[in-house]
């Protein structure tokens, strides 16, 4: 009997998405470099239609034909490594699909790649940890648009569903899957951001001990920040060491990271959209890694602990709704980054059934991405979240909040880098008027670099001689 | 007679160059792609000792050997181009000197290029504009050490000097010149941002008109926000249109860029360094380039004019320290990206020197840069500007007036995307303890990610199992 689909790479997300698949009734042919992972697996799983190999031959000669091919190793290199070994096995028609987290940029160069050989490709992201690859994860598949109707039934079929609808559908072209996926990521990055800070001032600013805080959070889950994150911040906060102290207390407040929030960031300045809070998230990862520096320069700034003693629960209420806006935030500009990607590459995004596919199964699966598809089949050519009228009412209604939070966390010394910037960008966004005319203004006083007049058409470019000294020679060298 | 140096490219930076270098005395010839501009510069500068030149081979022919010829010409494929035309008309041990705003990775590679041709190759930052490139410019060379001792007379004898001293000195090798260079500019970003933010608050929220706001820039001059960029704003503020309105209201707030700030963003990035207020005051730039949008979010979210009317004395004071303690800052953030990049790319910098460089000649010169050249001189090896003692003086005594700043700004939504991140910097570098750690749980929860513990060693790593359903899997393959 030959196999339904392969799976190269038997590490948690790989193995705990072939016992997703079994559980489907597929029969899957796995392959591992080490053998001893793949013998242990095929033990683990014994009276399973599963199949064992210990080559890329063997592999390939287990599965019939057009081939489906799953890697689910580490990005970068090694997919490269594996493609160079696979490709010559493989037969006209056949799928590779690649389900870790590949930069979206080498997704399209080995589109091109397998599609000038004969072959398809499918970059597809999967979101949901380890549990979500088990039990249901997020997947948002692109690449060779002819190989989503022969893996659509088993990538759909071990997907999660919410209301009967799978999270899982075709993204677009070549890169498009991995582009979701890395802005999925960055958008990842925010909400467990905005939580830490938020967990930052109920511990910093209000003194309350973990067990309070972990009640916290199971109420707001029971509001509209209803969502995985923000549940399962309700069981660590409430999870015991061995010795009955909380364990959140136990653990070093230095955060890792593997380059998908960096990529974001990266992104969101080559596109030249701000992804303002995304990127403070990201760097917020990395000061957080500079523990002992910190340590030292904390000793350089010693501080009187802050406190906050009126009105606390006002103020839980207030972080509640600042939490919600900020995050309101962070999707907007997340999708602006998407429909800004969308026109540089050409792809034709479902804005809306994006949201659907993140709904379920994913980290960031939350109430509020229903309400963010509504956004998008109220109006599929939205320009920026923040003007539905459904959030437009949330932040109007929730703001004075969200700046009584700011405020306190600046007047206190409490660093909120997320949830202030998310403000900034609200306020920017919404202000007719900014003050880039003096940056102008500057810009044409040293380097002759010209501005547009509000009482002249767009496009018409005028200089200043600022100091009566300088020349009209127009400025096409320097450059800042 | 030979040119003791050769310029391709005559714009302004480009022309006001080799009037410099004429002025020193120097021999130069020139050559534009377009000869009519050749032609009118040398028409120009009639009875200076130039040699105008219309083609790379007559323009070769005219220089002493080793030949110097600098372009001053467009950043990326341009600078290529005129290599491959110059490179083969070359003897062993010419110097090519590019003045240009190059990424610092074209500059590394186009060195090895020119090295393993027997050449030599020098990347040069040039800060000043127009007005600087003809009155003496702050210079940043770097590239092949032995081309230094070559061009170092007439490269300081064009630059700028600030007690004698002048702003050129050798930064590195390769690409260490416009490296520093563009970390200069995002610096340039910072301050300009800062500056217009605080333009903001003078006229948005304290109301008061542009006479008034240029004799406070003028006063501040005098302070220790001494620079180039604080008096030319005092100037802008006081210009008048034709009509006699000031000119500053009829320019569009709509700010131009030309890469180097995003560049140095996504070093920062890369380099997991964070330079969260360099990154805002690029991001900021994009978003006044929405204008029509912003517009149309305006009119949904409309807003009534923000009212100070209280103490407006004493918050212009509080400004006044608040964009100095924002500045001081960006510099930290500038000088750490910096001294993250000579690890990464072996560069032996001088960061007292650099700050010397940039004292004089260019866009940021001001007296705040002898201090950091003070800092530097106290501590070579100092970790971050924040930690020396002058720096931590000002910031503790001027902390209060910045929070109180950011959160009437904050109250009363008036964007400060800059200031308040340089502030959210400043509590988090200075916090013995972030809220990592939750971010740490929450990965080790979804994703097994592990995580450290604060009464283990660093390096050892933990797992728990939160939910009392996982594996004892690692997460090698789920990155986030």
């Amino acid at each position: 009997m030959l196999a339904d689909i392969g799976m190269i790479g038997l590490a948690v997300m790989g193995s705990n998405l072939v016992k997703n698949m079994l559980g489907k009734g597929y029969t899957v042919a796995v392959y591992n470099r080490e053998p001893e992972m793949t013998e242990h697996f095929a033990g683990q799983n014994k009276g399973q239609k599963l199949i064992a190999t210990y080559s890329y031959e063997e592999l390939v000669a287990n599965i019939a034909r057009p081939r489906k091919i799953m890697m689910m190793i580490r990005a970068g290199a090694p997919v490269d490594m594996v493609l160079d070994r696979l490709l010559p096995l493989l037969d006209k028609g056949d799928i590779v699909i690649d389900g870790g987290n590949s930069y979206f940029r080498d997704t399209i160069r080995r589109t091109q790649l397998l599609e000038s050989k004969g072959l398809r490709y499918i970059g597809t992201g999967v979101s949901g940890g380890e549990e979500g690859a088990l039990h249901g994860p997020s997947l948002m598949p692109g690449g060779s648009p002819s190989a989503w109707e022969d893996v659509k039934p088993i990538l759909q079929s071990i997907s999660a569903k919410v209301d009967g609808v799978p999270c899982c559908d075709w993204v677009g072209e070549n890169g498009a899957g991995h582009f979701v996926k890395m802005v999925h990521n960055g958008i990842e990055y925010g909400d467990m951001q905005l939580i830490s800070e938020s967990y930052a001032l109920l511990r910093g600013l209000l003194g309350l001990d973990a067990e309070k805080m972990s009640a916290i959070f199971r109420e707001w889950n029971g509001t509209e920040l209803d969502s995985y994150l923000i549940g399962i911040t309700g069981n660590i906060l409430a999870k015991k060491d061995t010795d009955g102290a909380p364990l959140i207390e136990k653990i070093l407040d230095v955060a890792g990271q593997k380059g998908t929030g960096k990529w974001t960031g990266i992104s969101s300045l080559e596109e030249g959209v701000p992804l303002t809070m995304i990127c403070e998230a990201v760097h917020a990862r990395c000061l957080s890694s500079m523990k002992e520096e910190r340590v030292r320069a904390a000793k350089v700034y010693p501080r009187k602990a802050p406190s906050y003693t009126v009105g606390k629960e006002a103020f839980i209420e207030d972080l509640r709704r600042a939490l919600y806006c900020a995050k309101i935030v962070s999707y907007a500009q997340g999708y602006t980054l998407m429909r800004a990607a969308a026109g540089s590459y050409h792809w034709n995004l479902n804005y809306g059934g994006i949201a659907l596919m993140w709904r379920g199964g994913c980290i960031i699966r939350s109430r509020f991405l229903g309400k963010i598809r509504e956004a998008f089949v109220r109006d599929p050519a939205l320009e920026n979240l923040l003007l539905d009228p459904y959030f437009k009412e949330i932040l109007e209604r929730y703001a004075d909040s969200w700046r009584r939070v700011v405020a306190a966390a600046v007047m206190n010394g409490v660093p909120v880098p997320a949830m202030s910037s998310a403000l900034e960008y609200f306020d920017g966004y919404t202000s007719e008027k900014l003050p880039a005319n003096l940056l102008q203004a500057q810009r044409d006083y040293f380097g002759a670099h010209t501005y547009e007049r509000v009482d002249a058409p767009r496009g018409q470019f005028f200089h200043t001689d600022w100091t009566g000294e300088g020349g009209d020679t127009p400025s096409t060298t320097y450059e800042v």
